[in-house]
């Protein structure tokens, strides 16, 4: 990504933010993550991150998304002796269309990215107003999207190892940051 | 505690929450825990309590200060094999006066709760102010105060076992809920 890019998400990310009364330090805004994924369509399926701790046992972050944004589907898989990443989803703003294994919804809300619907697999649809959580189990394949107004998740989990997730789409490259 | 006590703390701290943004499901703020630590003195030494997730991995709350109200000295111990709990706090809104063990503040900003004086031993001050957090590792006796206009923190942390917290002040009975 180029870094005019980078800083223009950065800002509305900030942005989003500062509307809904969620503070951060000044070494916060300047480091918020902005994750594409390799894909270079940030717009289309990309995330924006803070990670506010993340110990060896527990991670917090909170994620942004902004309008119809997609998180690409994954995995946290078991690492050596260790079960992989659980994480709950917290809801804080907007509305948050989200993806599990399971019974597939018959007419899902999100709208499948262009040229990467085969990659979205798991179709079991929760959605996620403001206050509304979800835990997803280690294994579990998901992927989320946000409504037209965007949306700001708190993901509280066990400890993030990013570099571990397994994407569906063999094309995604992950270079930190992860949900 | 009697019933009216609680459920008038319930409504505070409910409104403190929609003040500042933060949104509940109904069942939520039904169980809003009110915790006076078996003081009687709910708005001087209490605490109220919002548990999102509690797993065998972390836990997230959502703690509310009434203004001034003191969350007793306690600390975290190890239970078994396992390594006490850690924890962050994140302070959201209002300001939080934080004490933990260390070289002691010269002249502290919290006002000791009047005739439990001998219970708050350790008087190393952090002040955390919306979205600065600090981070307690396990075996730390620490406790905390609002200001003046009571504070709302998040806080991230290992599994909440909080029948086996330690509080400095032997009269203190912890019946459910923690921080």
């Amino acid at each position: 990504m180029r870094q005019i890019e980078i800083s223009q998400a950065q800002l509305r990310a900030e942005q989003m933010l500062n509307s809904s009364g969620i503070e951060l330090t000044e070494h916060e805004i300047a480091h918020i993550e902005i994750a594409d994924f390799g894909l270079g369509q940030l717009e289309v399926q990309g995330l924006e991150l803070i990670t506010y701790i993340n110990t060896d046992r527990y991670c917090a972050k909170e994620l942004v998304l902004f309008p119809r944004q997609t998180c690409p589907e994954h995995l946290h898989p078991d690492i050596g002796d260790e079960t992989g990443k659980m994480e709950t989803f917290r809801c804080r703003t907007g509305i948050v269309y989200l993806y599990v294994e399971g019974e597939p919804t018959s007419e899902i809300s999100a709208i499948l990215p262009s040229g990467s619907e085969e990659y979205y697999t798991v179709l079991k649809e929760i959605v996620l107003h403001p206050g509304e959580q979800y835990t997803i189990e280690p294994g579990i394949k998901h992927w989320f999207q946000a409504g037209d107004d965007g949306a700001i998740v708190s993901e509280f989990s066990s400890t993030s190892r990013d570099e571990f997730d397994r994407f569906t789409d063999p094309r995604i490259q992950r270079n930190g940051g992860s949900s």
